[in-house]
């Protein structure tokens, strides 16, 4: 088929007419769909069952250093949790805290404190007139949400094909003393799923902030969430903590992850990695707030997966099952939109998005149509500041959690949206 | 023996020396204790192994209201666990919230949502000059180390026979309106095990606050935590939410409880419980910071436990083992320090700590003695705001971690310290 602007207005008429009638009748079918949250799939939770059992009435719950993991204690995770985490970003054990079990929460806490307390001794951010963060857009809504929650005035700045715009990024961060820090997802985005290129990890890395307590909220939530075995079909990117202390910058990052996505969410360990003078810093908030977290679910961690190549196989056994459900949106993208001149995607190597552009003003009649037909997407807007998408044209699309037969249909019921709300939009012009 | 008053000189300068000289064998003999914190025995926690192997891999891991709780989701609390929790506090579910592992990860992020954001629309305490807080005195230092970090003014009430000294508490907290909060263990309180009287509650509850934020902080962390099986030897005190919803205060009070010495430290469930209106204000905060806490876990203790009596057996477990303990401090102190009028404790029913006081100015002298003999105690000073006892008398003893040979031994120390430090003092006057 032609590409729908070649078309002219009984053409798109008739067009219209046609798919409203098809948008009937999948209303008829009834489906009942949500894809809203990037959740592993039944399969997914499956795979870690055993980890239910690897800690039981039998075990040894002393931690190898000696603590017993039952009691009280351990501020900031034991060793071998630490250092399961340390292999993850690729770090030595001691720049690791290991929390409870959400990274978010990790992320919640870092503002907080540094709102209340300030970042290794600057005057408390809450106490200054304003403050802003650099939100590259598309990102995560949850991480907007927090700066929000905390008043902190949030600028777009673009994604690109290499990651965030980095000469705005370098203009900004350099001028503006108001500007304490920048949301990053760096690998396999949210929601885009690209990687940040290699120059633009080492652009981040050698900023020079007008803010000396200004940070990089590095949540690198997808890490090792590749969807290809080969290596060449994964993405690597620059060890940022590497990089700055090679910069200069040895405090400027602090990096997030968890194991939310790996064994259970919710039930995982989450963990941050950081400078020596940050992990001291964020140590004497910790006292304060708490005598330490779950050890016990810490060594179940640990023992289940036994070292870094063990929780690598793992990963496998979810891109075994992630990869067929990626890939049957991509395919359905192509040949329902491939050729039409509507839409473009991305097509990603790991995560758990796809970003989906359709033609301006379009995103919100779209994910509306879909909720009508009983497919929930994620909120329109949702993936910009404020839940503001300026051109209103971004849908993030969360291929985990439906079966790949339930996936096929949304995604015929999403491809049929698209094509209704865009011709809608051209006769509406 | 005679009390140590109606000695002479003479006699004093004799005890001396041959307590000293005790004291140098009991260096010798060279005991490695740590009683400093109120941490459950390996007996204690040996208790609870079973709760390991009460989830497995063959369980079903869906709440009874039909949530996947390996996934994402539920802010608050499966219904289950916030019913065990809300029958353990004497409320309904709804008015309950339970969270991750720590209730003082709870308070604690309580006083900083405040700082931040008020409570329930008030303005944030952090915008305000001077915030304050009444800190019953013995009381928790980790309570006092929250508000001394948020850097909220802490003002000391005697602890009496019946509670908090409530003529200066309704006098304070009526009369200024800086006064946010006041830190409250009601029930076998720590240090000194003593449990509000039911006129203590009520006045707490008919507080006429010149500051409409201000809120009572009532951790009660030994609710259920009773020495003795026959009901006429277990402390109950009136429920405080409905003592506010009556005195037409429903907003007042936060609750605070846990798991942690019911199960293992660290590893078990914490939660709040208040009023529908502070509930759905830390709702927000929580929808902005979490995804939600860890259900695996909270489905853990609700099926381990079954319900609310199952929980008080298992309670009763706990008190046998720590009964014995209890009994064998107070048994000590009343054979060696009886008679000598230089020093009283507590005797509580429930718990985790006895009180001692000692003459003015020789606490930190006798926990520093016991620390060069090998005895490690709470630090002197630790019960108070800013770690300073004001008459240096106050010394926490946490009888529930050594077993009782050790704690024969311990007390033993103690006793002999506490005496020498009252002679050196008697001297030196």
């Amino acid at each position: 088929m032609a590409t729908y602007e070649t078309l002219d207005k009984e053409s798109l008429k008739n067009l219209k007419a046609d798919l409203e009638a098809q948008y009937v009748a999948v209303k008829e079918a009834g489906i009942k769909l949500d894809m809203s949250r990037g959740k592993p799939a039944a399969d997914q939770l499956a795979l870690s069952m055993d980890i239910l059992t690897t800690i039981n009435k039998e075990s040894d719950l002393t931690s190898i250093d000696g603590v017993d993991c039952r009691n009280y204690g351990v501020l900031d995770g034991i060793p071998e949790a630490k250092k399961m985490m340390g292999d993850v970003f690729g770090c030595p054990a001691e720049q690791v805290i290991v929390y409870g079990t959400s990274s978010l929460n990790i992320m919640y806490d870092t503002v907080s404190r540094a709102m209340t307390h300030g970042v290794m001794g600057s005057t408390p951010w809450g106490k200054l007139d304003k403050i802003k963060f650099l939100c590259p857009v598309p990102g995560y809504d949850r991480h907007f949400g927090i700066t929000e929650f905390f008043g902190i005035e949030m600028i777009n700045v673009p994604m690109l094909d290499e990651g965030p715009d980095m000469d705005m990024v370098e203009e900004l961060v350099s001028s503006d003393p108001s500007i304490k820090g920048i949301w990053c997802v760096p690998k396999y985005a949210n929601p885009t799923g690209i990687s940040y290129s290699v120059q633009t990890v080492k652009r981040f890395a050698a900023l020079k902030p007008a803010a000396e307590d200004f940070r990089i909220f590095w949540d690198n939530a997808y890490i090792i969430h590749h969807l290809f075995e080969e290596k060449e079909m994964q993405d690597e990117i620059p060890n940022i903590l590497e990089e700055c202390e090679k910069a200069g910058n040895p405090d400027m990052v602090y990096q997030f992850g968890s194991t939310s996505k790996i064994t259970f969410p919710g039930s995982g360990v989450a963990a941050i990695s950081s400078s020596k003078g940050n992990i001291a810093d964020i140590k004497k908030q910790m006292a304060v707030q708490t005598i330490g977290h779950d050890k016990i679910n810490q060594l179940r961690h640990q023992r289940f997966f036994g070292d870094y190549n063990g929780l690598m196989a793992h990963m496998m056994k979810h891109a075994a099952i992630l990869r067929p459900k990626f890939a049957a949106v991509i395919e359905t993208f192509e040949k329902e939109l491939g050729s039409l001149g509507i839409a473009t995607w991305t097509n990603p190597k790991g995560g758990y998005f796809i970003s989906l552009d359709v033609m301006e003003g379009c995103a919100k009649r779209i994910v509306g149509l879909c909720a009508e037909a009983g497919l929930v997407l994620t909120g329109a807007g949702a993936t910009y500041p404020y839940g503001k998408d300026p051109k209103d044209s971004n849908i993030r699309i969360a291929p985990s959690y439906p079966t790949p037969e339930e996936l096929k249909k949304a995604c015929e019921v999403l491809v049929l949206c698209v094509k209704l709300a865009t011709v809608e939009k051209m006769l509406a012009e």
